[in-house]
């Protein structure tokens, strides 16, 4: 197994930056980092201490591994264009198979971060999921070995059941936000957004526990037409959550055949 | 303002349930747990170390505050059954007017804890909102004095804004527990659901911390149709999520123009 030490990063967005500041911390060395747009390159090899290039031909050969973090609509350019031969290369997409990488290396793999990030905020990385894959068996012992120094928790995971746990974060995280800013702009410039915080905290906590569909609570749960008519009569002025308010009632009213006691 | 010591429960769900445990700890007596069902009632009252009834006409008189913490479509006949000059009276609802029990006292008032509630969950009490109303200052002081016993955290909201918070709180906590079924769907048995856990705590910290609009991420916002056409692939056999993801993915595409760089 191959053990390693020198990164270079493709890709400067959230992803690559997050990596490059938690791969710091524990000691690796970013050596170089590419991106076509030569100012975004540069921002993140001087913050990591290394050159930028904007150059595929001059990305460096001597590194340990090759990070590719960029738009998967990108990936098959690199796929096309960049030859590593005999060096690890690793994409960090949670829908891109490992086959889109495949011209570039004879061994390659995925290294996918389960997170969502924005610039400048500190995350805990001890706690975020990284998904792996690989071509090889040598080359994924090298992946496990660099995923558990930042996490712990690894997990080994083959590109269709990937595809579909990207799926699902999407539902998780990209979804939930957007429901979140729904209820924002329900509550309005009066009632401060935050006061929903403990209520969220304890709706998800009870979803990963009991499990989503034994936590399941609310006027369309237990069936209260009063009250279901009433929201409905107070989102006329909010057309999309309006939208979102009549399917998810209906989807749940359909679901649960016993509306329980839960409330 | 009149101190509050002796209550009287109507009601024997999740909420009255809740509350009963959080006043004992807080040194409060339950003298009378009401149900129509007697069963429901005699079991709360025993936990509660108290009589129990059902029938109307046999709620003590003595009490210092009358807690209505039933399903908003039978508050109704209790403000057309029910007489109890001169006792503060209370209802836990999020939806029902202050007005849904003004035949039952003039010292009205509502006592709405902003949670989800399931039997036999451990709640932190210090951090749920409790939402305020009164008729009159003086019950409006008792009730605060009240909230204030068991969290740090207490709003005076009238009845017109409490409606918008609830309805807030239905897609905050309901549909956030759908989608979160959703995923789960998704993932079906091969992947654990527990590995969105990290995920969806850093999307609701984000959430709350710069605001839903600032946190978007995903291939919605960043107009990635190729992942977009990808997903939709994928959710053939989930006729549900589908519908979902199609609805939000043209929610998000459409708020943002510009794509921004997140992620």
């Amino acid at each position: 197994m191959q053990s390693i030490e020198k990164i270079v990063l493709i890709g400067s967005g959230n992803v690559a930056t997050e990596l490059a500041v938690i791969f710091i911390q524990k000691g690796l060395k970013i050596v170089q980092v590419y991106s076509p747009n030569l100012k975004n390159a540069e921002l993140l090899a001087s913050a990591s201490g290394c050159d930028a290039t904007n150059i595929l031909l001059d990305i460096r050969e001597d590194a340990d591994l090759y990070i590719i973090a960029i738009k998967d609509d990108a990936i098959s350019e690199l796929n096309t264009g960049l030859r590593l031969p005999g060096k690890i290369v690793v994409h960090t997409s949670g829908s891109a198979g490992l086959n889109a990488i495949q011209n570039i290396s004879d061994k390659t793999g995925v290294f996918y971060p389960l997170q969502t990030f924005t610039k400048n905020r500190q995350l805990d990385w001890k706690n975020i999921p990284v998904i792996l894959e690989s071509s090889d068996a040598s080359s994924l012992e090298s992946l496990k070995s660099l995923a558990g120094s930042i996490t712990d928790s690894v997990f080994e995971i083959n590109s269709e059941n990937r595809k579909k746990l990207h799926l699902a974060a999407v539902f998780a995280s990209n979804f939930i936000n957007h429901i979140l800013g729904q209820s924002k702009g329900i509550l309005g410039e009066d009632i401060p957004f935050n006061i929903l915080q403990p209520l969220v905290n304890e709706t998800v906590s009870k979803a990963f526990e009991l499990g989503p569909d034994q936590s399941q609570t609310g006027p369309a749960k237990r069936r209260d037409m009063k009250t279901i008519e009433a929201h409905i009569e107070l989102l006329k002025s909010f057309p999309e959550a309006e939208k979102t308010y009549r399917m998810f009632t209906d989807f749940i009213i359909r679901k649960y055949k016993d509306p329980g006691t839960n409330d």
